[in-house]
């Protein structure tokens, strides 16, 4: 293509993406403007508008995730609707320091070649077909689900090696490369993570609170039951997941006979480990112990990451020439996401999630209790579209819903089990949608556009598939 | 060399690090074994413990600034000296988002080519020579002393450009590189900003709440008497503080006559100013503007930076590419900061400094009021190496000093003003004995070790210039 060209390309995307930030802009004045409905207060209405115009902004791709961010940011201050120390709050949140630090550990498991190496021997035992290496991520998550609690920590473990595994298939973090293997391995990672993280009590950190919640429903709900319940919509949607998203978003390379034997050619080119991969084989280990035991010896999850980080700097795998020259996207997650964080906990605080879930869930009071459920259980997915915690989600409907669920006599430990997945199954629905997606989403493989766009796709296909085990579920939770 | 002999050398620096870091760890634990003095409670000890040894590490060059931090952060976390929530407090604070914001609009500058053109302006005018350069960044920033009244902002306008004069006087952040001219020029400018708060009551954050304080005290402190007492001393400082680095830690190049002439020349192969370099210019004064007139629109400091950094980046002048590329050098400050600044926060809220402030002044009470005023002076000074902040040194101590001179007779006006000043001496003493250090710290032009070193002598410097002042101190604050 002549340079003009490229030129006149660009410039029209320029002028498109103008078109767009002005578009986004009077929506948000538009919105901002609305009557306020209910009992919301002002400022509520007014951090929603911002909320959502900086998702409207996103998702029209007028601006970057960071930017839009940013500029909600500093529309809260300028318009008065939080105190700047509000306003900053997320960045002192130990579980977005968790993201940053465990983002700069997946750095160290790159450079040091240790995620080369894993990525090779994952490809030379199921890299004949880029579907088979989706699905060897899902069940190495799946079985990785119980005994790290916090998806967060697992998705720090699991990242570096599905971006070496990107890389090493022959994708590269671009508009063209991301094609390859790379956008469709992440996506089905974070995918995949909805249900290993809904199959186990120990999952994600949130569970053992919708636990706690439903005892008072007089719910019991214990790591075996919970597991036996969970088991067979689980085990559907994790042969479905990868499958849907290999045929609706096919990566464009499919079968690839001679990558096992390319991976064999690599390793023996590496060689045997080095001591640098023995160094961060060892402090991944740990880092993995320490988050399994993180809750019996009290330790703080991002503290065990920034002990890894340090190790690996004292010991030279991960250097802070590294860091200088190399982590601004790590900069760039952390600030997005702890703006993004901070205004969905805000809202929370103001109590705006619990009106508007309770407003529009007493419109279906007068229904019979399998249509309550059923839209019960819908509501409190797409709701998720506005939060940015899946913990935060449940602390504020989970009880609400099931107070609702109970008024139309729906089972009530169906519709807490139900409730209980659903907070795991929305887990894909945008970037921001579990702290699980962020490091993913920082990647450069997986533009936030595409997320919401499978993302959807998969949450349609969670819900159905746990839809229709209502009768399993019903059975099972009622032994 | 050979490569044999650079592994040589390489291996034996490593050695010789870890036998520092044993003596680093050997000296924290012998503190931490020690018996609380005082009414310190054990807690703060141990805080204390943890923030001396990480000083101590940096000193010693055990550790980077960086490493020293997080090692602290995991050991104030893992110790359970602070909750996790308390140890990530720093990451939230306004000023420290102020300084990540304003490292990444100086990036911004540096890109767009303005940088560049402001410092070929300044050589081809004062480029003779290196002393001349250094009186020039002194001088601007002396004048914007008055309108810009957080010297971390103001660092924040003049960082840009001390780095580009330090980048066309042929420097290079790195080992040998900055010797030339960058090392100078970095730590005459922050060397300066000792004097430029100083000199104005308007010229640092802090100073107004000193003005506060000692009004209970009967001390009338208003702009324009803070500034007539001020001017003597700060006059013989701002003329001494250039020249004595330029004599004591010489740059390299020191007279180039050639430069102007080179400079003549790029301005022209610049050819006029770019698109960018307007925007870039006309968002920077837009700034300058706004953190002028902030306390008048009640605008938070960092917003403003936040501002322009996004207007940078909906220009494409600053993009999200050269976050991702080039700013993990901004993540790397804005991290160890956030961790020494809490850490000292933390131990201010303890008692920790008023405790030690107190106790050593009391040891004075015998001695006559000459004698008391000088040892406070100095003590006040001497202990800022434990502080990361000048306003809450400000807070835990000027009272308490205060009390303690008019106890002993020492003449109040004169106390007053002298803690008022010295409160803004001590801001080069350390790498963060002042926020507006940070941006500079984190350029690679200015390694912590030397900070320490050049900070101890302006510090003495700046000391005695003001002890010796003492008659005109007393003389125009009884007027």
């Amino acid at each position: 293509m002549s340079t003009p060209e490229v030129n006149e390309l660009s410039y029209n995307f320029q002028k498109l993406r103008w078109v767009k930030r002005i578009i986004t802009l009077a929506a948000g004045t538009i919105i901002w403007h609305l009557p306020v409905p209910w009992d919301i207060t002002p400022d509520a209405w007014q951090l929603f508008t911002i909320f959502i115009t900086a998702i409207i902004g996103v998702l029209l791709e007028a601006f970057s995730i960071f930017t839009a961010s940013v500029i909600a940011l500093i529309a809260v201050v300028l318009l008065r609707v939080l105190t700047p120390e509000q306003a900053y709050s997320g960045f002192s949140e130990s579980f977005i320091l968790l993201i940053l630090a465990a983002f700069l550990v997946a750095k160290g498991v790159m450079k040091s070649g240790l995620g080369r190496r894993i990525a090779f021997l994952l490809i030379r035992r199921f890299g004949r077909s880029t579907l088979n290496l989706g699905y060897c991520l899902v069940v190495t998550d799946t079985i990785l689900g119980p005994s790290i609690p916090s998806n967060t920590a697992r998705s720090g473990i699991m990242y570096p090696i599905t971006h070496a595994l990107s890389l090493d298939t022959g994708s590269l973090p671009t508009a063209e490369g991301r094609k390859r293997t790379g956008t469709y391995l992440m996506m089905t990672y974070i995918a995949g993570q909805t249900i290993s993280s809904a199959l186990w009590l120990t999952g994600m950190a949130g569970n053992p609170i919708g636990v706690g919640i439903a005892a008072q429903f007089g719910v019991n709900m214990n790591f075996g039951n919970w597991v036996f319940v969970a088991s067979v919509p689980c085990i559907v949607a994790l042969i479905a997941i990868p499958f849907v998203l290999y045929k609706l978003f096919p990566p464009e390379s499919k079968y690839t006979p001679e990558a096992p034997e390319m991976a064999r050619k690599g390793l023996q080119e590496m060689g045997p480990m080095s001591t640098q991969e023995w160094i961060m084989g060892i402090t991944f280990m740990g880092m993995i112990l320490l988050w399994a035991f993180s809750s019996l010896l009290n330790i703080n999850l991002a503290i065990v990451a920034f002990l890894g980080l340090t190790i690996l700097i004292l010991a030279n795998v991960y250097t802070i020439g590294d860091i200088r020259d190399g982590a601004g996207d790590a900069l760039e997650t952390y600030v997005w996401f702890a703006i993004l964080y901070m205004i969905s906990t805000q809202l929370n605080d103001m109590g705006f999630m619990k009106i508007l879930g309770a407003q529009i869930a007493t419109y279906f009071s007068d229904y019979n209790w399998v249509t309550v459920y059923i839209l019960l259980t819908i509501l409190y997915i797409v709701i998720h579209y506005l939060f940015v915690s899946q913990t935060a989600h449940l602390l504020a409907l989970y009880a609400v819903f099931l107070q609702v669920a109970v008024n139309a006599e729906v089972p009530v430990a169906l519709m807490a089990f139900m409730l209980s997945f659903a907070t795991n199954l929305f887990a894909a629905i945008t970037p921001q949608a579990s702290s699980s997606n962020i490091l993913f989403v920082g990647s450069g493989f997986l533009p936030s556009r595409d997320i919401y766009k499978q993302g959807a796709v998969i949450t349609v296909l969670n819900t159905v598939i746990f839809l229709l085990a209502t009768p399993w579920i019903l059975w099972a939770s009622s032994l």
